[in-house]
């Protein structure tokens, strides 16, 4: 019944394409091909409406709150992308009539979408259909369509519908007040939205350009209105080989915008403003405005990461540049309020929030390869201090805890108080995220501490990266609880990353990172002391830090940290858990689905039970390998692998975020294989061939993984002590592998090979690589002999 | 394409039919079959879904304004009415496959909905669908659908999903919180929502009966839930003759119900109520609850109104049926804090709102045959009169100056102040009706006069109707316009019943209908005074009318009325209108949608033009020649008949409020012919031809008005004089007509043969009905003959 060309077949290694049209399935198609540019996010719905759709237009920062009892998250704009056609007055939809040649591809190199198709009418008139569609990279408040109707055997009535539709909603709930709607010159339309919480504007204007047989169509169009809803109506006839063109050009802008988040911001100068800028892009034509739309992605995104593999399976290299299509798009690097949602800008999954996803799984893509994006992404980060504060305060601690879900900076916490209802019980079961998993303050830290390490930008530290760490280190500070009996801190009651267990105490992911965190503002502070201390003097006196040093000192030297056991080296995930009784899982561990022992366990049966929904002592040991830590447990090769060993069996990957760690923790104790089959894993969660699996957006932070994985795992770079290393172990049939990163400030271009590791660029100084246990001078250009492990 | 059996061809007198389905025109049938008892309404939208459809369950009374920048409208509640059908696993639709066999049908006797089809699969297999639908006349919470799908050659594999949808809107306006969602056993699922400003709870509750060969179905469903949304999936095989029914039982209750709009409400307490009703209603199944609605019409309504025609065209019964059908399921006979909508309950249209469409157009079906019904419409309008007396002192004017558009009682004036944008300019239209279309006042005390003329209800003058009239009057004796030159009172500046012509002075039918309602607060007051002083006192000291008399008196005799012209008695509609311009209006007269002026002309250009939206002077005409105050203007046949050759032709009938004045009055003077066409018309708005006349919900009026030309035009019924006047002039090809009606509280049986008029019934009293100019005493039995005019 159902056939897609994801993953497997037919496909080039730049197209993701489906030849298939399947109406009850849309959401993949709607989501993995979705079109942005960081500014906006645009769903790939088909121009025809059918039943099973979801058109979603989002635009980053843009955070509203429907109604008082639920949460801010990104309204769903106002749709132009719908298109109502009807060939001889009957509404045209590839579920009548017969259709051939259907293929619709995203072309990951040039961002376009297309879909063309043979298709015969009810009546039996034969038509060519080809549309096109971008969100432009150039102009980033640009979308563009294209429509070409050709008449091949008949003469046909061809008549469209085609405007700007505001009775949108997110499932539902409307965001937006009815706004001013109009049509200037019968031409360009208009329409205004604006968020009824958040009081943002928005300027929509569309026009479109039609063309038959490459001549301008100039029959006027009949203009229409209804409620929150503005649309033209053309109609011609198509004589047999008559070509009709549409090109449908819009621009949408928002009093969000950098240019009008002023004091002095007034609708009429955005309505103004985004009107004539319309006005003058309408001259210029889908052509033009694409090739500059493509050069941007060429010179800005391929040319820039540079990322290349020999693989015997085109398929891997496809994957990696789907992840970097969608890294870049999901991204707002323009603006540095905004963050990058758990389902980036392609559904409403996760309201648009910003998750430590971020930090953990999506951020060491940009730190590694382009640090101004990264940047960005921690100053917004930066500018959530305040909200940080305020969530400490409200919880009775000091200093920043960081929410856990984070949308407008100012907002703090936005995690829901509770989420679905037992649907037996009525109950609305509590969400409590928000309230115990604490360990995003610390993986904020780390991640500062991770680009600060990478890209040597003291300036970003002195700025902002500084007043960060300590202000996390003031929260744990706090937030310790003194265990009388054993004379330690504690951290009780929390959620670690495996979220199958709520309330349980001293999560080792947690404990560690807590004390990596305190462990980094000492460090931190005595350097800024010796070398900078009018920067510290600043800092003292703003967040009154004169204590701070002796009481993280005390604490970080009391905090219990889980210790390894001794005759495995493994390492508690939590107090209770390796107490826990153990079950067989191989059937959950098979599972098509995610979340399938659920099926058979209660919640409160799971929380009994050693089973793990994604890495947690993993993730631990990944990112505590990468700091000036790493001795305090004697983190070795033997350690991880008793403790992949250990915990992999348990873990049922019900997270899209545990495969990437896992894959890279694999490489790196030798199980190349398994680690290439969990990156196949990982890459899957999107493009693999479950219809339903992104119906309400991509898994941004498994795209994340899926670079993180190739560069990470099988090409082995890794900051280590300061250090750069890279330890490549590729998969078997992978023959080469190329890409850029940038190391203090300098772009490295790395080139793995069967026989060796080159690192080339431009340099002023001398830097040490690290690999395989030894050390090399870089000086411009290196190379490295591979050591082939097993 | 499209064949719609309404008005022609095949149908029995009982049934409105269709035998097409037409996907692009579900408006059609969605609303003149929609379902209701006055306290909701249902539109009869598909079971399984289709792009073009409109899904709306409308509870009268539950007003709510969704955003700041909206009006308050009836929100659309959440929807049990879709149901997602799969057979095989694919979609099932109408638009697949092949349909035979198709009828869709209201049974207007039972007030049934159903659908039957036989449907082959696009797969080739063959079922026969059965649906059936009614909303409780019985119990007014209650709706009832019940799905019948027998496997005809094959065995299938049937599915379908089917629960509660709160993500339902007004066209993209949510008035609804999200509120409480949940599953009891398995099989009682219950929804809560709250509108977000007027604060109404809505409990609605559903469950499932189902049986596999009249066996009680006990496989468990599966559980689903989204946001705003609950539903239960079931499947199950059938093998070819088995046979699937499956009832759906639902209850609507909420916080307006007048049981729980007390202090002491409490949530809790409905959703308790709410779900026992329910569990209590499960046990009785379809064809019990059905057979106890069917009951509840055939006793109160069909042998209650008794309206029977013998006609040589059974359409004409049915459109009468159809008529009292609606006028049935669209009054809030329930509860008198509710009105009637001007698009009943059968969509979005006029946002549930009350206008002069009930006074003038609809009550009089309750006046005169189910007074009770009509009182507690009048209620209606009493308990408006505090928002009445807000809007005239909002508007420098003292008294009660009644909303152009109503809603709940309180809210006073909610007329939209703005209306569709001018699609060019982009400026919104200002509505001016809410502001200046004044002559609502005057048809509510008009609508008091007749009703207390018909039945003799005392006891509702004294508590209500005195009150009404002397407060109305107080208006307009503040409203009035001291002209010095001419040294009388004009009334400028105002929007007659002719909506064509804004801004008018001295229109017709606002300033005799001003001096009406002055003369009959004068002629109570002083009857008042004579007879029952105590009513009058309390009202003096409450209204503070002391002075009121002598400036009620002092008002109307200086009140310009505008004054026939001598030459042919033509009373000018307005200062200007018989100066301005003439046009040939052939065009228009003969179109085919409403409008169809404007497409020629701007509003300003038709302001300035001799042509009517809807008979304005006519209306005048036939309301004061059933006062006392008849002889003011000489009020005789010749006057009717001038003026109807003057005007008519000049009116174009744009709004459905129209034909059936001029109806009556065609009747009135003997136009018998062209009366029964415009009566045609008239039927037509809703059950002709054109397939998107209703398409934002029946035309209330109109409805109203089928009766009223039935009643008060061929059968010549009116109140005239205080007296009951029979003048029947029936049709050609109408034999015999039946119906009864109510008289200072009797009920009287009215036959109209060939040859006389017999009206019977039990009385006490001897009252005088006049029939052509002679009047008879009626002492229970009373036998006229007919004159036959022409």
């Amino acid at each position: 019944m159902m056939e897609y060309n994801l993953g497997k077949g037919k496909y080039e290694d730049w197209i993701v394409s489906e030849t298939t049209f399947s109406p009850d399935a849309l959401g993949k198609g709607e989501s993995i091909m979705y079109l942005g540019n960081g500014y906006m996010g645009l769903r790939s719905a088909t121009e025809e409406p059918y039943l099973k759709e979801s058109r979603n237009l989002l635009v980053n920062g843009t955070f509203n709150k429907a109604f008082k009892n639920e949460v801010t998250e990104l309204p769903n704009l106002a749709d132009i992308t719908r298109i109502d056609i009807r060939i001889d007055g009957t509404r045209f939809s590839l579920e009548f009539g017969e259709t051939k040649e259907y293929v619709r591809q995203l072309n990951l190199r040039t961002a376009e979408l297309t879909r063309t198709f043979y298709w015969t009418s009810p009546q039996g008139k034969e038509l060519r259909f080809s549309f096109h569609r971008f969100v432009s990279l150039h102009n980033m408040h640009l979308i563009a369509m294209q429509m070409e109707v050709e008449s091949l055997t008949e003469s046909v009535e061809l008549s469209f519908d085609s405007g700007i539709n505001a009775q949108m909603s997110n499932s539902g709930s409307q965001h937006f007040l009815e706004g001013d709607r109009r049509v200037y010159d019968r031409k360009f339309i208009e329409l205004i939205q604006t968020t009824k919480e958040s009081n943002v504007d928005i300027a929509i204007n569309t026009t479109h350009n039609i063309f038959v047989n490459g001549k301008a169509y100039s029959h006027e169009p009949k203009m229409n209105m209804s409620r929150r809803n503005v649309w033209l109506s053309y109609d011609m006839k198509l004589e047999p080989k008559e070509k009709l063109v549409m090109e449908k050009l819009t621009t949408v802008y928002t009093s969000r915008d950098k240019e009008f988040a002023r004091t002095d911001y007034q609708l009429a100068n955005l309505r103004e403003y985004a009107l004539n800028e319309l006005k003058a892009i309408s001259g210029k034509g889908y052509s033009e405005l694409l090739h500059m739309h493509q050069t941007a992605w060429e010179d800005n995104v391929w040319q820039f990461y540079n990322l290349d593999i020999k693989s015997e399976d085109p398929y891997d290299l496809l994957a990696l540049r789907f992840a970097i299509y969608h890294l870049t798009i999901m991204t707002p690097a323009h603006d540095d309020r905004m963050g990058i949602g758990a389902k980036a800008l392609s559904g409403e999954g996760y309201k648009g929030h910003s998750f430590w996803d971020t930090e953990i799984f999506i951020l060491p893509f940009f730190t590694y390869s382009n640090p101004e994006v990264a940047k960005s992404l921690l100053q917004y980060r930066y500018q959530g201090l305040a909200g940080a504060r305020r969530k400490a305060q409200e919880n009775g601690y000091k200093g920043a805890m960081y929410p856990w879900e984070a949308a407008w900076p100012t907002d703090g916490e936005v995690t829901p108080l509770l989420g679905d209802v037992d649907i037996v019980t009525g109950e609305q079961t509590k969400i409590w995220s928000g309230l115990i998993e604490q360990h995003i303050t610390s993986d904020i830290a780390f991640a500062v501490y991770q680009y600060y390490n990478v890209t040597n930008d003291h300036d970003f530290m002195n700025k902002y990266g500084y007043e960060m760490i300590f202000d996390t280190a003031n929260f744990w500070a706090s937030r310790l609880e003194w265990n009388d009996e054993k004379q330690e801190y504690h951290i009780n009651n929390v959620i670690g990353p495996d979220e199958y267990k709520e309330h349980v105490n001293n999560n080792a992911f947690t404990n560690y990172m807590a004390y990596f965190n305190l462990k980094l503002a000492m460090y931190y502070y005595k350097s800024l002391h010796e070398v900078n201390s009018e920067v510290l003097d600043e800092l003292n006196e703003r967040l009154s830090l004169l204590d701070c040093y002796t009481d993280w000192e005390s604490k970080a030297s009391h905090l219990y940290l889980p210790t390894p056991r001794e005759e495995d080296l493994v390492i508690p995930q939590d107090d209770t858990y390796l107490q826990l009784r153990e079950i067989d899982l191989s059937k959950y561990k098979n599972q098509e689905q995610v979340r399938g022992i659920y099926k058979d366990y209660s919640p409160e049966q799971i929380n009994e039970i050693q089973v793990t929904k994604q890495a947690d002592v993993l993730i631990l040991l990944y990112l505590w390998d990468q700091t000036f830590l790493k001795d305090d447990i004697r983190l070795t090769e033997e350690m991880k692998k008793s403790n992949f060993n250990f915990y992999e069996p348990k873990t049922l990957h019900d997270s899209s975020l545990s495969l990437a760690t896992h894959a890279i923790l694999a490489n790196d104790i030798g199980k190349t294989d398994i680690a290439y089959s969990l990156f196949k894993e990982a890459t899957e969660i999107d493009l693999g061939p479950n219809m339903y699996s992104s119906d309400e957006g991509v898994h941004a932070a498994s795209i994340g993984g899926i670079w993180s994985v190739a560069v990470f795992g099988f090409a082995g770079v890794r900051l280590q002590d300061k250090r750069l290393r890279i330890n490549p172990c590729l998969p078997k049939h992978w023959r080469q592998m190329r890409f850029t990163i940038y190391w203090k400030g300098q772009p490295l271009f790395v080139t793995v090979t069967d026989s060796s590791v080159i690192v080339e660029g431009k340099t002023d100084e001398v830097l040490e690589v690290e690999s395989f246990g030894k050390v090399y001078q870089w000086e411009g250009y290196l190379e490295i002999p591979r050591k082939h492990s097993n």
